[in-house]
């Protein structure tokens, strides 16, 4: 089969290498001159213009639209549905909001295209080696690469989900979820850290992923971060986060649905962004005001 | 070797046929005693009062304690330290609170008897095939008595952590990663089920369990669970708590640790207990008293 793939960024790039490893014609394009050249030798087909990109493949095509969330997903569309023709099918792979994805798909729709949501976890390694894919979108169109799915999954690792958009919030869930794992085995990391006693969080690490009720690969990485960096002196606990998390929580307040787990690990990582906060201003002011408590002067 | 076990729980008498499995000789008490009569049948020695279970072992004596946490463990161990000589190793296997242990530890130096607290995980299930466990105390007693630990426990699933209470604070904080990890999951599911999508949330776990970032123990449980019933129309929506979330909680009070997720994860389980709410209460009638808005009547 062939397959346009639209993005060659860490994700798209790596994509790539496992469809064309598992014998798929792998036609790609990108912005970035120097990594279409580079699949050209990785036994790609480059493409430096959508329009060429387009022009590649065979009808009905297959494409795998594979680029950041939000703005250029937006532009990349908008560029790219003009060039379609009916019985195309456009599989978008990244992290796109469920409710753009319906409005992508109705616009779809209205060509003749259709439009596949794809949740994509695994990290790059797992675009590389084995995903875990969440699709959501028209039965009969997803019947017809349905082969891609689980040849570029691991084994029992891609889901059709139903109806446009479930694939795609199905991965922001996912994401929220993560969110909330991560801040837990954090938090417990860092009880340890304050306590009196003086672990070996790489061994600790190994000792909860074999047998415990908390192994996961999550603590399966924390083993490889302890392995390199004992006490993580190397890095500064600056938590960033791409947006799924954000979206989950405003999900949760559509759906007038209790998820303070997930909240509050979003908001710590908004918390560890800033040295200082306004927060503790007012709260220090309003200490000094009503009980004389020193506050700490800049 | 020779183990005393002390306690046919659910936990102490899946590990005994653990130990007989591996070969070992198991003398075994409980209050029980149609408990100390199967562990007979089933290839122990069964004693039916702490004294005789004492004087069933060679000196020096190996017992492991496996009763719950709390009063019961202090009174099983008022009982047992007496008949106990110097030399004698007194594994804690159960849920202690460290600080119990440090206490324990102590009382048994006086003696002369070595106090080992372990920290077990793995439920049931791992205490009969395989447990996850976390040992502190004196590193020449751990020594006699590590191969107890390798045996019952799956490959690299054992861990010596160093002094005195360092194995019961281990899994104190194993756990409150639990909680919060559990509650992630579940707020995930509670939005996911208030969505407009039609989801299967066993192939939803299962497609989770292959190649996604929050792959883990956990999410294989609730595989297990929703196959049993999809929609866990079965159950209420109850979450008892056995008082390690708690005992995280309040250390990291102690050690003035920021520690949201886990806290609340513990507070959602407590108020998962409460079919209404003073709290409730409470902001309906002011939100009645500022703002004439309904309240709800009994």
């Amino acid at each position: 089969m062939q397959i346009g793939m639209v993005g060659l960024g860490k994700m798209g790039y790596q994509l790539s290498l496992n469809l064309i490893e598992k014998g798929y014609k792998v036609s790609a394009y990108d912005v970035n001159k120097e990594s279409v050249d580079n699949i050209s030798k990785d036994g790609g087909q480059g493409a430096h213009t959508l329009e060429e990109l387009v022009q590649q493949l065979e009808s009905p095509r297959k494409l795998w639209m594979m680029v950041p969330a939000g703005d250029i997903t937006e532009q990349v569309f908008n560029q790219l549905l003009p060039l379609l023709e009916e019985g195309d099918i456009l599989i978008d792979g990244g992290n796109a909001h469920y409710k753009d994805s319906l409005r992508r798909h109705a616009a779809s729709k209205e060509k003749g295209v259709y439009y596949l949501d794809c949740g994509t976890s695994g990290g790059v390694e797992g675009a590389r080696y084995g995903a875990c894919t969440m699709i959501g979108g028209d039965k009969k169109a997803f019947a017809q690469v349905e082969k891609v799915f689980e040849d570029i999954s691991v084994e029992k690792g891609y889901l059709y989900t139903g109806e446009a958009g479930s694939g795609h919030f199905l991965k922001m869930i996912h994401n929220g979820i993560e969110y909330g794992m991560m801040q837990a085995i954090a938090e417990g990391f860092d009880i340890l850290e304050k306590s009196p006693f003086d672990y070996d969080y790489e061994k600790v690490s190994t000792v909860w992923n074999h047998g415990s009720v908390i192994r996961s690969w999550l603590m399966e990485l924390m083993e490889n971060a302890f392995s390199k960096d004992s006490k993580l002196d190397k890095i500064k606990g600056v938590m960033q986060s791409s947006g799924e998390g954000k979206w989950t929580v405003e999900t949760a307040l559509d759906f007038q649905t209790a998820a303070p787990v997930i909240a509050l690990s979003l908001m710590m990582r908004y918390r560890s962004l800033e040295d200082d906060t306004f927060t503790g201003k007012v709260v220090a002011a309003l200490r000094n005001e009503f009980g004389g408590h020193a506050v700490v002067e800049k």
